[in-house]
């Protein structure tokens, strides 16, 4: 066997006159995902034969709805799972427009749906559909770190806007209007959001999108934690603007990360420009994913036993990581994180992570991956696993506090 | 139920104050993958009831083999399915490395190979990895179109080097030489090629490798059809530099289209880089395709059935395409195109390929999509589709001749 590729250190091809590999492109300089690099450590240590509680990822313990899986498993059998439409197939998009009507009792045309590789492959089309190379655009401060990372690696600037404890840590009218004034293109909105759990309520989503509206700012709505809320319901911006963009996903309330399926709905005139880009980008979403997808709306009494088993788990959360020492956690009144500040225990929390991880094997991710900030101070738990998972995670924490030895 | 999404034609919101929508970005005004567009219309006549022979996509009429099937069965019983590691599941890297070792008698080492939703997810990342906006890069004419168009919406710019007979349609490394004069960042060779089927044969994918090492080009080959070859097999650009990134999938070989499953082989000091846009633009690949994919691999002796198949239907359609009127198909070695020409029979292949689908049912795609100058000349056909389909095909298309309607 010859084995050329894997000399790396002996490239006869690349000779004498070279000075070295060629160099990666500057933007690639992005910033890992940091709970992905925590995650490939965690599972590391699992395949180890560690016993590690994952709280640093956004992974529900569950898999995809029965309902969800039995139609895959028909697919399986009866579909030769080939490229489809790029926008879908036809009966996802009408199922998902029709769920408007189920759940927030507004009408959406099928035509404005888009299926993509979850709301991540949404995010790719909408910043390329809407932004050119050097637009700005305003995100959540802390947020989800993706944000920021896939808007620098297309060429636009991310632009951090940061409410804070006065406006509920959500955005404001009052933001876009900064925003317009900044010479930015839109504003990205998440309530619930992520890392804080935090929601725009009292009709805050509707104000946000008639602002962005009257300023003729861009607003997209990452509305994927939609239903995983534990007080009042979310806001659809679609209620309030048929302008908006929709950014959503069946990974979090319907349980389906690892089959990378989601939606957007977008303004009629941006229908055919992201078509396009779907098409050549990615030509088609997973057949398969898209059989269960449907399926899984078949799913949500199901669902609905794991959002109660979320609400225990925050419950539970919300009294014992206090005891363990974690400090001034954010109101959260959605998704399944919980956002705490830790400067009183490290000054680093990616330090304090790590030594979480080494001393009790409980995973979470240091506040740094959404806020480059002041994320230093805060660590984000994760509370999409079981309940038992949680009591253990909590037994340890408040073990290790005891010890001493932590911090 | 309130639908104010759906009064697309009284947007309250916007006021008066405005002029109509928000425009689409001008970086989203790339073509369409014409395919798909066919695809989509033929789809829809199906739906109607048309009997329609798919010729325009390179979509196997094959499912997935049944070790991929079996694999993903059991992967739905005994798996979460969740996020997996950004660059794959470990187990699929390492089968993957292996299979260069099966397949080419080389050695790749499993860190440097990356899982990418399809070769699509894999040109997205690669690009990204390589290229500043600005830059310009070497594409084969004709060519896949999504190269042209997916570096388009990256900011980056393609530069079209078209070999002619002389060079069996195949570049040469005289064009790596001409690109590095131009300022060119690297070239994209794919060998197979579509939408022609050539081949660059005679160890001339190492010397295109050696020329672009020695010029510091990048080399992205895209091996996307290796394994569907009739005659000589194909050589991999790793076997004679490991600095070459090499694009493959489990798309086309393997008979898994719709699962958005594929590979990337990059250079070591790409994969740090590679990583982070993994998981920041896609999270990772989906977990139950990385499933099917490693029992893919189970699956050999099928995909080499049906490729025996292709061979058959390539024959037939080398004799029977002449007699329907087509001329000049390229002489094409593997994947499973035929290119030919069409300019004595419509200036525009688009009106052919629009009145054959229209008259016969053959969908078939203008080579307008693959190649901008004198793709109005051709039309490709897929020989994918089963010997049966091949036959009808050929029968419909010559008796349309013989109505002289046609052209
Ligand atoms: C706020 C937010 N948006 C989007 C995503 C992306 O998820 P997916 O691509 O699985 O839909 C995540 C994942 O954690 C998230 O937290
Ligand atoms: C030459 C070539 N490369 C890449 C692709 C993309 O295929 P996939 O994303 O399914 O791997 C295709 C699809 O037709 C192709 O023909």
């Amino acid at each position: 066997m010859r084995s050329p590729t894997s000399r790396t250190d002996d490239r006869p091809e690349w000779g004498n006159s070279v000075t070295g590999p060629l160099p990666p492109s500057v933007r690639s300089r992005i910033d890992p995902f940091i709970v992905m690099d925590v995650m490939r450590e965690a599972n590391a240590r699992v395949a180890r034969g560690d016993d590690i509680i994952h709280m640093e990822v956004g992974q529900p313990a569950t898999p995809a709805p029965k309902a969800a899986l039995a139609a895959a498993e028909a697919a399986l059998r009866s579909d030769k799972l080939g490229y489809t439409d790029a926008l879908g197939m036809p009966a996802l998009r009408e199922r998902i427009a029709a769920f408007y009507g189920e759940r927030y009792g507004i009408g959406v045309p099928p035509e404005r749906v888009v299926v993509t590789a979850g709301s991540s492959g949404g995010f790719i089309l909408a910043f390329l559909a809407i932004l050119e190379a050097g637009d700005s655009f305003g995100l959540p401060n802390p947020g989800y770190p993706c944000y920021r990372h896939i808007l620098s690696a297309l060429g636009a600037e991310p632009r951090l806007i940061a409410p804070g404890p006065d406006d509920r840590w959500m955005p404001h009218a009052r933001h876009v209007e900064a925003l317009k004034a900044q010479g930015a293109k839109g504003l990205l909105l998440a309530s619930p959001n992520n890392p804080t759990g935090t929601m725009a309520v009292d009709g805050r989503v509707g104000e946000i999108a008639r602002a962005c509206a009257r300023e003729r700012l861009w607003l997209v709505s990452d509305e994927i934690y939609h239903g995983l809320e534990y007080d009042r319901p979310a806001e659809t911006a679609l209620a309030a603007s048929g302008e908006a963009i929709v950014v959503n996903s069946f990974s979090k309330y319907f349980s389906m990360t690892g089959w990378r399926i989601g939606w957007l709905v977008v303004p009629e005139d941006l229908v055919r420009p992201i078509e396009r880009l779907a098409q050549n980008l990615f030509i088609s979403t997973s057949a398969i994913a898209q059989h269960a997808a449907l399926g899984a709306f078949d799913g949500i009494e199901e669902l609905e036993e794991t959002r109660k088993v979320y609400a225990e788990n925050r419950a539970l959360l919300l009294e014992e990581l206090p005891k363990a020492g974690f400090k001034n956690i954010l109101p959260a009144d959605g998704a399944f994180y919980l956002y705490a500040e830790t400067s009183h225990m490290a000054e680093d929390s990616r330090a304090l992570c790590q030594a979480m991880l080494d001393r009790t094997g409980v995973a979470a991710t240091p506040g740094l991956d959404f806020d480059p900030a002041e994320g230093k101070r805060f660590v984000r738990f994760s509370y999409a696993g079981s309940l038992d998972e949680m009591r253990e995670a909590s037994k340890r924490l408040k073990a290790w506090r005891e010890t001493g030895q932590g911090f």
